[in-house]
């Protein structure tokens, strides 16, 4: 798939179908992750990929508790009703679910690049997570980045080493839908993208 | 170009030629960038496209300033030889230059996704400076992520509100080189890749 076509149709997807996803499909997106640039080819990322069920319940139960509490911020009812109907993320229902860390132990060799900002790590695989989408949507599948939970007590459910941390859970399979061809927030009308980034020039 | 392809074709690029990037390339890049995932769609995504020389020349700077302390930690004599022989930036020869930021004021309306980690408005900025450098490589083009630099001052240089956090100074250009198809710190020989990503099924 032509990568402009595949940038635009790039969806964050909570609906999936009961479709399997091929190994294959989901080995070659996390080759294409693998490739992600990374900051003084430190290649940070580490992919969990979570068949427990137990761990899933707990991940949902995490989301759960963290979404509870995003609420009791939204003041005016109307905007709690309708952020309480979004579907917000497919922890149960999706047929692969990973979850992805950055690991700060690379910083024990010299990194270059990291002088500045240890966060440049996180947007290595930031940038990774990047690739994996785009690769998972020209293969005809989809993913949706759980963020709503406590990083703390997330990564409290994995024995990783200490130098791990989150950036969250990644909900993967076949799209059921494509919300219109606009991000759902949009499609449900919670929000409105603009329609073009902010640029100046100086 | 297909998105597979254009993931592997993908370099940190430090050599330009001099040929100027059309308008039309970079505004598609950033429109491809503007399409990334955004937590909440947030967007949090700021770009300053640095056409002052004077501002470049106080970038190069920074940068000197924080490639001379990054070289102290480096113990071994060959290794630091071998730092100090790397083309780290091209903050003066690419043709254009593009500093990005993460607006954090978003945040003051609430946003969905980031009560787990404010940082995930980072991560959404690092996907689209991502899809931004996919865009230009599709289109015959080149970016170079610089990041050693002092963040703080580096802020300091432009008037950006305080909500502003950067993540760095992109070069942007037609690269005269593709590293021999490798990451160019493998192609100098300063760090292998590993041959695949590190994944655990649990």
């Amino acid at each position: 798939m032509d990568v402009h076509k595949c940038i635009k149709k790039r969806r964050d997807t909570r609906h999936f179908t009961s479709d399997i996803v091929p190994e294959e499909v989901l080995e070659k997106a996390l080759m294409d992750a693998h490739l992600a640039p990374s900051v003084g080819l430190s290649e940070p990322w580490r992919f969990l990929r979570i068949e427990s069920k137990t761990k899933k319940a707990e991940i949902k139960h995490l989301f759960q508790s963290a979404t509870t509490e995003a609420a009791q911020s939204i003041h005016d009812p109307d905007r709690k009703e309708e952020y309480h109907s979004l579907k917000l993320e497919a922890i149960l229902d999706a047929p692969i679910g990973i979850a992805i860390f950055c690991d700060y132990g690379v910083l024990k060799n010299f990194t270059i690049g990291t002088i500045g900002s240890r966060q440049a790590l996180e947007w290595s695989c930031a940038c990774a997570i990047q690739n994996m989408w785009l690769s998972l949507t020209a293969q005809g599948y989809g993913a949706g980045w759980v963020s709503i939970l406590n990083y703390e007590s997330f990564k409290l459910l994995f024995d990783v080493p200490n130098t791990w941390s989150p950036l969250g859970y990644f909900c993967i399979g076949k799209p059921s839908t494509d919300y219109k061809g606009e991000p759902m927030l949009q499609a449900e009308k919670w929000k409105k993208r603009s329609a073009k980034p902010y640029v100046k020039v100086i």
